[in-house]
């Protein structure tokens, strides 16, 4: 599997996904091996979004066909967070992967989300690792909602495109939920709809009184009408505007950053597990006020042998 | 100042609680000590949060003199997780403190917060531990805001008391949070003004929609107004009914509970304590993939000899 993951075999990609997915542990020592035989080129790693019905899919499509055109290999991620099933997902997946089918230089995959959002945004995490290992130029990682987890999640990109539309509320919700200030570029879709121009000043009026002082680097406003493709160019533009704006420096921070994330969630899952198989002889002695939080803690890290992972 | 303490020095305990805010880990073996010659006697940890404005403190004055009437001692934690400055609340207290300076059953302490939810949250349940020990009849834990943090921090209470007002959107905003779904008990303040009864059935409503089956328990909806105590014992009544009703073994799972976030709490920050120490070294070679991130969390923790704290 190995070899064929590194000969560019998209069913061993596929396979290693799932293995990642699943939490198994042979995943993740494949993604090792692979790592050893084969240096890892960085993936220009674009997040895309935006509450439901903005039109993410449609604007990612618009975006795989001028990736394409460039000649650039690309992969989309789809997840939804909020969703606990994949029924529809997988409908609209088949729809959307009918459209590229023939088409060799683009991989789909949408990601079940299994309850826990830490296991999800780890195997977000370590996904992006393979499917950067596997070759990809250009990486779509396309999250529905607005909340903490597309913040989190978008953490995790180079380039972070917050998609809105000129429909009531979009851009009030968003800034409640602390996604405005992730955007590296404002994608306002739909701008054919009446209030595109309204909601530009809307935006561009939040960031004048966000701005710290003239260095403040602005967030691009693009409009698309992404059903007819308009804007897509200018989009991709402005992407490509970021990753010059950010320079080595800016895309390395960034990747520390998602190493950062993923170490947090690793360390969170590990203590979960340490926490779980011990909580019922724990927890009583802590309630009893027989042993402190600390004391349990030292316990539970150097007092036991490592957890044996599933 | 352990035999300070177990004399019921009021100065020992204030001592105390400041080490516990610094972090000093005298505070936390002063806690421990003062276990070993004390059994602890429960107290009746009541949360009381709800938006600023909503009249918490002069609802908790309010109880304060009940419980004091029934010859109970009493503390009370203010937290403002919130606000970054302390400056405001300090003169409020001040005034609070006044009223209630010449009673020697009366204990307030405010809890300044440090940026760093978490280390407050430990601060919170610690603090919480201290004055139990010290002997307290009745602890009301006074949260400002309505936001994660709030459900959070009222999650170690025993008995939670969610503050509305009629004045709009109170209740919307508590319903977006999560913060409905933690009541214990509604106290619809200030219900004097218009629309307390239209809030009520806003409240009943939403309790409606969320009733499970028949066995649903439903928090009990009290109207108050506290600058003049009306509904002031009538609340209190309501307070000891939900213990009746939760009974001894639903206060020990509420104080599982309260352990389980503590633990939680420690947990994350020792994690935070491991990776700081060491995020120079291991986040660069993540990031170029030379280690995955269960391996790093595995040197983390079993790689390295026990963190020293400060």
């Amino acid at each position: 599997m190995l070899e064929r993951f590194l000969a560019g075999d998209e069913r061993a990609l596929a396979r290693l996904i799932s293995l990642l997915e699943a939490g198994d542990i042979r995943g993740t020592a494949l993604l090792r091996d692979a790592r050893a035989h084969k240096t890892v080129q960085r993936s220009h790693v674009i997040g895309i979004t935006g509450a439901p019905g903005a039109g993410k899919s449609t604007l990612t499509d618009g975006l795989i066909f001028a990736c394409r055109a460039r000649g650039q290999r690309v992969a989309v991620l789809m997840i939804d967070p909020s969703s606990p099933f994949t029924g529809g997902a997988i409908l609209g997946d088949r729809i959307r992967m009918g459209k590229h089918h023939a088409d060799n230089g683009v991989y789909l995959r949408s990601m079940a989300t299994r309850g826990a959002l830490g296991g999800l945004a780890r195997t977000v995490v370590s996904t992006l690792s393979a499917l950067e290992l596997f070759g990809f130029d250009v990486i779509f990682l396309e999250t529905v909602g607005v909340g903490q987890s597309e913040v989190d999640i978008a953490s995790v990109a180079d380039h972070v495109v917050v998609v809105l539309t000129p429909a009531g509320g979009d851009a009030v919700q968003a800034f409640k939920a602390g996604i405005m200030e992730i955007a590296d570029v404002f994608c306002i879709n739909k701008a054919d709809l009446p209030g595109a121009d309204r909601l530009q000043r809307e935006i561009r009026a939040a960031q004048e009184l966000g701005a710290h002082d003239e260095h403040t680097h602005w967030a691009e406003i693009v409009q698309t009408v992404a059903s007819n493709t308009q804007g897509i160019t200018t989009l991709l533009e402005a992407i490509d505007a970021h990753r010059v704006w950010l320079g080595e420096a800016g895309i390395t921070a960034r990747r520390l950053e998602r190493a950062r994330f993923e170490l947090n969630q690793a360390i969170q899952d590990a203590a979960r597990r340490l926490l779980a198989a011990r909580e019922a002889e724990l927890l009583p002695r802590l309630e009893r006020g027989e042993l402190s939080a600390d004391d349990a803690v030292r316990e539970l890290l150097y007092g036991a042998p490592p957890p044996v992972e599933s």
